[in-house]
């Protein structure tokens, strides 16, 4: 399996052709895996927006001025109310925002980017509205058949760090089973779903990096999916999820 | 860059020499990344059990009990014994035991396998007591001089499936920091720190597949860290773990 990062994407606008920028640097083949970074993505479909987009609910209000006791920061109420209109639900409220967004991804601040807003003047950069669909769009309009994975980077519980993640996918399952299948000694296996396009977008930002070197698009290539059934079935339900449940009835307390 | 499985090792058993077995299947070059399955280093570091090594305290049997309640299944107080001496910390004890292990890793039954065991007659099969130091051991033996990262495949919040991550490492270090730097408009990123070590553990997930086929070990060639501080610092003390927190005060409601 060979991963590589694709040089030379110039500064993306919105309503630009990501498909044919990308085809322009990169000789896809059919059975490659191409990951996009959300950034890019957002772009191109205009997720750009000013602070003022955002007039600030009394909500907003509350929760900027919970972040900003806190952290002894001043905080934006109407980059609160951003964070609100792009989530289905607010987990955490304090010490920082993890929420839910509509397509399902949970984040900090629903992904909601304050750098990467390019030269345009614009103060946020809001995640694909529908990344599947982002995903989909990208795959239909290149010229060669590889999947397509849109990314970002973001961190998680019980481990430092961030890593690669999959916000949206198209022509390739989100994960392979390998349930009903033993082990060398005729055991069943302990792990049955593996998360294929999340290690993918793991694989894809060790390539690409980040800062003003970084490369937004990455190529997986010769890497087999395998004879396995999928599933589309990426992002927990609140029902299957303990951790959100248990966030949902925790508070915030500092020392 | 370039990842692949490596063919053909035997099945391990308790002192065998997995540096050895490597290199006389891989042709290992200094700047490799070598990742290597923890049940394979358990197996050489004889870190398999019976069951009835773990008498049951009261404790263990409370929480079998509950897990049975939970389940409706049976469940063996020898087995929740063996979990509790490999955790510091039990931070879920139903639907699932979900604990701390001495060396900081957060994970379902403190990572104890009952598959994988090997052809032995052993029940379980343990994690290694101090991966880090699994991980130098092996480098220390190889003839060439690699990373070495020991790996583990394990579940996660918020998403369904299982992924690729590190549960020690040698040769490397964990993170790559991008903190002060800045992206192509001068801000500064929002990524700051790179769980490097957990992406290429995904990475060799996906080359090495599971089940019967499944190959335990992988390379990853031609790749750089770059020129960025590094961090060893994995784990999250609770303390830092607002999800450790709350779970802790979290108790399993069945519907």
């Amino acid at each position: 399996m060979d991963a590589f990062a694709v040089p030379g994407l110039p500064e993306v606008r919105p309503g630009d052709d990501l498909a044919a920028l990308i085809e322009e640097r990169a000789d896809l083949r059919d059975d490659d895996v191409l990951l996009v970074a959300s950034t890019v993505v957002s772009k191109a479909e205009g997720r750009l927006a000013d602070l003022d987009d955002f007039p600030p609910s009394p909500r907003a209000k509350e929760i900027a001025g919970r972040l900003a006791d806190v952290s002894g920061e001043e905080k934006d109420p109407r980059f609160a109310q951003a964070v609100l209109e792009e989530s289905t639900e607010i987990i955490v409220e304090a010490p920082f925002l993890l929420t839910a967004t509509k397509f399902g991804h949970v984040g900090v601040n629903a992904g909601i980017d304050r750098s990467n807003v390019g030269d345009g003047g614009a103060d946020l950069l809001l995640l694909p509205e529908r990344p599947d669909e982002s995903a989909a769009r990208i795959r239909r309009n290149l010229a060669a058949d590889p999947a397509v994975i849109v990314t970002d980077t973001c961190g998680r519980p019980f481990r430092h760090g961030q890593r690669g993640v999959a916000l949206g996918w198209a022509g390739i399952p989100a994960s392979r089973d390998w349930r009903g299948e033993t082990d060398r000694d005729g055991h069943e296996l302990a792990v049955t779903v593996e998360s294929v396009v999340d290690e993918l977008a793991a694989t894809a930002n060790l390539v690409t990096g980040e800062g003003d070197d970084g490369l937004p698009v990455a190529v997986v290539r010769d890497w087999e999916f395998g004879d396995h059934d999928g599933s589309d079935n990426l992002f927990r339900d609140v029902e299957g999820d303990f951790v959100r449940q248990a966030l949902r009835g925790w508070e915030f307390a500092r020392d």
